[in-house]
């Protein structure tokens, strides 16, 4: 039996230096926990001169990556790198080694997550993936342990710090996306290059990860419905209060009828539900399973020590397999089941329209939305304003994605109409 | 190799039906993710001819739990009759006939955890006790597994459903005490003698339960400090939202300079704070770790469902780990600890003092408070009642409990304070 647990680091950023800190300061708590030391043997890093924020001993740092993966010495491989390549590659080299891996690669997960699982089913050996969704909330443990009897129904995540940030800036200061963005690019909790956090990319591969997990899916990101925040106005953020409801940039997935939905979009949610709380850069995840029935996981998202305790979770719970002679569950492929296509998902609406004040206009749109079968439930017309348009806002009963679309083509071509209607989806 | 887990359960109560609807209604999953079939081979229960809301087969059915114990068919004896005796004789006679046990019994836990975990240790079986604690909640697990390399720095829990409706009810609508259990007890959220619940003691031994798994600790459910609910009024709800605050009956333990605090109390959590949105029959628990930062769970705290949920989670745990031929992890004691007294305890405090409109009397109070080295942050005096008394408010700097208490001895014996002073500990 090994002595100690030896783990071999690729990458020594933000993530891979909150991993040394927790190994090092809790070091005799792991071992009790674990049940033997656990301990980081080497680590690759690009540049092998440049000044640490942790004291290293000289022999522990390797220039190629390589070095670590086919290093006889380590157990478990733990991968910090994120990326396609060389992090999939590594990554399948240790497996066909024969070591376990640990990794927060969400764009590499979300695309290439099947294959990597299959080799490591294969290979015998252990994946950790919590640190690659939600940072320092546990929601694939407690999916795929704790939930391990329920039936999955459906999940409702706020798993992109920036976007909340923003969102909750905007909501509780009635400021417009551009100018809070800005503050948040000032403030560090915005990347110089937003696009990936605010156009839901981000969270898209999240969700596909989630959805993996949840339902035994395998769906690729790309294949998730995406819309970000970037056209949100604070305008709209006022009428949906109005209505008893928050903004949110939601990712959605539900299983209905042997089909699978996934989508990250702004979504209405109600006030009183406990995800309208989640302020700030938090993160949360909400699960409703068959058995458990309302879960919601919240915490910090991100971040050196939050996603580092991740990581160590995963070390630990391999190190533990080791120590006791567990052999990696095989999993039985689950069942396969179809993904529901955008059109055919169906929610209630949001939906704003400015329109010239005069009479007639809410007959010509409320016209055009019968017609395609979509029903309103509550409106509100805004002031008068001579010869202006104001806004005309509609929350409708559930409705078809298709329908609604269809519904907007032909209330875009009313002249009454003057800018490009909005939607926003609604969840109850 | 076993072709199916064998579980024997002892009561058949609420949550053993739970528990069968869930194997049964999700057998495939569940064979899928536990990699083995789960069933139930015999149930021991009290009236062998009472009809069932489930169906079984009548050799299923034991009148003695005895057989079930010695049963050697039975891989995971599921104890779900609660109690100390034959709960306690039950499992400990499993745990020497080599079986793991999964238990949903918090009395005996919060009383004699210590010893069964270490009769399983010594055995080399599983113990899981995921349901005694929160229901559908998987607060054990991720205590145990997820932030298994973080040092636990506190725990805040709203772990009694029926003491967070009432309050929720109590300050939503601004009624008293009496009136608003009465009701709930009509709609099924109370028993019948509600005591249990509304003066703590419930949430005391799930805080031992918790304490345990955080910090290593063994600490009796006794030796927890705990005040129930049923002085609580209106007023002081009142009082606690003018000065920004939300009141619940909170579970708190805390590891502080060597020591650890836990105590049950009604306590004023800010607004703002992530457990002041937790209301109506929902648990929560709070985690804050030195990696994690803080994390809150947020679900269903009891119900046949949520908790089978919990009981089925463990059972797949120590199916899989059957499966996988691991052996239970011995682990190693924890360094021993102190427990703090209550009086070693500080926090800031809302105190309410009902007072004769007189000049001077906020002077002798406030007097009496300095001399015991409590400084005041802020103060509410409520309007002029010719001769009567009225009330004077007071929110604390942190102080000392013991300095508190004997402040409070004194200020009773003021001529101009006509009742009872109050005292609700804060929470920052």
């Amino acid at each position: 039996m090994n002595e100690k647990i030896r783990i071999g680091m690729i990458g020594l950023g933000t993530v891979g230096t909150g991993v040394l800190r927790i190994l090092r300061q809790n070091a005799d708590l792991i071992r009790r926990h674990a049940g033997i030391p656990v301990d980081v043997e080497r680590i690759a890093v690009r540049d092998l001169s440049r000044r640490r924020a942790v004291d290293l001993p000289p022999d522990v740092l390797a220039g190629d990556a390589m070095q670590v993966v086919d290093d006889p010495r380590v157990d478990i491989v733990v991968e910090l790198i994120g990326g396609y390549s060389p992090a999939k590659e590594l990554l399948l080299r240790a497996i066909s080694n024969g070591k376990h891996i640990v990794t927060a690669n969400k764009a590499l997960l979300a695309r290439d997550g099947a294959e990597i699982f299959e080799a490591a089913r294969q290979a015998g050996v252990y994946a950790g993936i919590e640190a690659s969704v939600a940072g320092g909330i546990p929601v694939v443990k407690v999916l795929k342990e704790s939930l391990a009897g329920n039936r999955i129904l459906s999940i409702y995540g706020i798993i992109n710090g920036t976007s909340n940030y923003i969102l909750t800036k905007m909501t509780d200061e009635d400021r417009e996306f551009a100018d809070v963005l800005d503050e948040a690019q000032r403030a560090g909790y915005a990347e110089a290059d937003p696009s990936f956090d605010v156009g839901g990319l981000d969270a898209a591969q999240k969700l596909a990860i989630l959805v993996n997990i949840a339902f035994g899916a395998s769906i690729s990101s790309d294949r998730i419905f995406t819309e970000g925040i970037t056209a949100i106005r604070p305008l709209d953020i006022e009428f949906g209060k109005e209505f008893g409801y928050r903004l949110k940039l939601l990712a959605i997935a539900k299983a209905a009828d042997g089909e699978i939905e996934a989508r990250v979009h702004p979504t209405l949610v109600p006030d009183a539900s406990p995800i309208a709380k989640v302020d700030g850069v938090y993160n949360a995840i909400q699960i409703v399973g068959d058995a458990c029935g309302d879960l919601m996981l919240y915490g910090r998202g991100a971040g050196s020590l939050p996603t580092g305790s991740a990581v160590v979770g995963d070390v630990m719970d391999i190190s533990r397999a080791i120590v006791t002679g567990a052999s990696a569950l095989p999993v039985e492929a689950p069942a396969p089941f179809a993904v529901r296509s955008m059109e055919a998902v169906s929610r209630p609406y949001y939906l704003r329209f400015m329109a010239l004040d005069r009479p007639g206009v809410l007959s010509q749109i409320s016209g055009i939305l019968g017609r395609w079968n979509i029903s309103i439930e509550k409106m509100i017309q805004r002031g008068r304003k001579e010869g202006g348009s104001v806004p005309l806002v509609i929350m409708t009963h559930t409705a078809l994605e298709r329908d609604v679309q269809n519904a907007l083509v032909e209330i875009r071509g009313l002249t009454c109409v003057s800018e490009e209607p909005v939607l926003i989806r609604v969840e109850e």
